[in-house]
């Protein structure tokens, strides 16, 4: 972090968005690529990502005809969800009620496709620097035949430490974070928000509930509402360290589902990732460049000090707040 | 790829580079963050980093309290390596015997550095967008007192083939690729260059001698220059594809080294990747985000049509050629 920077620096937002726009496609009554037209949604509105990445009948590959030489289909199905009506929100600008309405579609939407998918991946990138190219506030929804690598290595990892602990890791690991408090950023009655021990990305949060919870419907309605007002404060935050709104990616993991849902997930703590790319400003990102593309990932700053500069932060957004 | 873009397009470089600037550390007889004068150097120059990620005496962090938090001291050096004494060109626009005079500090630092430690990371950020903060043409050397997580898995990966096999997972994987020939994009009497099968980035390629060859160092004369010329070819049709200097993050992967260096590594081949960001054209990158870092990498076009773009590029760069 003492290294003096002559590198890029990303481009400011230079145009203000407006509420309405009617050739957005993700704006109510707008008409979107394949012709059909937004409903004059309230809410939230979900619908089908025009250019899926992925599809129900992705033809298989045939058989492999080397062990170097493997293939296999990927299954599944793109959706998009819009948070909100209007395309100059955010989440930490939109009420905690608004709020409560995107965890509850959320849930459904998690219930709808789980149950023919295993995995079913809710994902935001929020803010032009990490690839979003809509800035109407919403995330996307994939669903897939498979579970993908990151699910995969996150199942490895929870049953074999409840195979030999006997609770669930991300159980045990936010009790230990309760007591060791210095990377803590915020706790709630339900919800706890920790830079973890293993962060890579600069100001990275995990955010887990305090009870076993394996997936996002068996949410409570206090769990929800509580979700809500934690989210709202953690991004506030986020907004209010550079005085931006602050670009992230952050996707919900939770136990797989599908045909073997009603198998034991015991060992799966429904959690959320955030991971925002910027480093030293508003403009200065951390790069995940040669270094760590090609041997390890390595840290300008540790969780601790990230912890500590979130926790300091005002729950007020400076947008909102008076100065 | 048919999906309209409406997202972050990147600053294109505005100020042309000047040869030589008395204020860049980087420049010959400049002088550095620490006081000290850079000689007027001719070829290649090797100086040590100024704000180093890695230090030999980096302090232990003391024993575990838990297994969820477990630690380790991750010591090393790390230096800059310029290629050239000028700061407005780049490996592409370099002479052959001027590239082969960069091979061969290579050859010698890994050589160096490999005496005391087990892995010796060279690596080059090319242009802004990969993060690198300063234009003149250089890499880095990063050695670890570890295995980092990459080369740790490709020690397993090709120590298990090999077991299996009989052979080196990589020298089998170049013959076969050889013979189906679709993500082949040049070929010469020592060396291949192809998108692997397994490709995440767009134009990913993957830099391998067709002799079974550990580490740097043990490359021949003929092999070195041909190496020198196959990189040109490769970085002129990268420079071609649209008609920019080609941003890139490449590095070596050869045996581990250290006092290990003489244990059995004949499941290892020495190989370069090349990871490049662009997708679209000079200015829209391909983002690593949501999807990706959640869950899985997914490409927007398959190895196949990369290595045909690649393959049909002229070799004589865009700014030299006549038009
Ligand atoms: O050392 P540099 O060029 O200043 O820094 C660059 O490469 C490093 C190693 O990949 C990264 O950690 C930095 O984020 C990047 O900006
Ligand atoms: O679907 P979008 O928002 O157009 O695209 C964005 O998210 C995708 C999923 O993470 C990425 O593959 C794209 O590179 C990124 O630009």
């Amino acid at each position: 972090m003492k290294r003096p920077w002559q590198g890029q620096v990303e481009p400011p937002l230079l145009t203000p968005v407006p509420r309405h726009d009617p050739h957005n496609p993700l704006c109510p009554g707008a008409t979107r690529a394949n012709g059909e037209v937004n409903p004059h949604y309230e809410g939230t509105f979900l619908f089908d990502n025009d250019f899926p990445a992925l599809q129900p009948d992705a033809p298989s590959p045939g058989p492999s005809d080397h062990p170097l030489f493997q293939a296999e289909a990927a299954r599944g199905v793109c959706k998009v969800m819009c948070f909100h009506p209007w395309s100059d929100v955010t989440l930490p600008l939109m009420s905690v009620p608004e709020i409560r309405a995107v965890i509850d579609a959320w849930a459904s939407v998690t219930e709808e496709l789980g149950a023919q998918y295993p995995w079913v991946q809710i994902f935001e990138n929020k803010g032009a620097m990490m690839g979003c190219s809509n800035p109407h506030p919403h995330c996307q929804v994939w669903a897939s035949s498979f579970l993908p690598d990151v699910a995969q290595r996150e199942e490895r990892s929870q049953r074999a430490y409840q195979s030999q602990h006997g609770e669930p890791l991300l159980m045990e690991y936010g009790r230990q974070e309760l007591l060791r408090k210095d990377r803590l950023v915020l706790t709630s009655e339900h919800w706890l928000v920790l830079v973890p021990f293993w962060a890579v990305w600069p100001f990275q949060t995990l955010l887990l509930p305090r009870r076993h919870v394996r997936r996002l419907p068996e949410l409570t309605p206090a769990e929800r509402d509580d979700l809500a007002s934690i989210m709202k404060k953690l991004l506030t935050k986020y907004d209010n360290l550079f005085e931006t709104s602050f670009p992230y990616s952050m996707g919900w993991h939770g136990a797989p589902m599908g045909s073997e849902a009603g198998a034991n997930w015991d060992h799966w703590q429904l959690h959320a990732h955030y991971y925002p790319p910027l480093l030293r400003s508003a403009t200065v990102r951390k790069f995940m460049v040669g270094y760590e593309m090609l041997a390890q990932a390595q840290r300008d700053l540790t969780p601790e000090q990230a912890a500590e500069r979130l926790r300091a932060l005002p729950e007020v957004h400076y947008r909102l707040g008076q100065k």
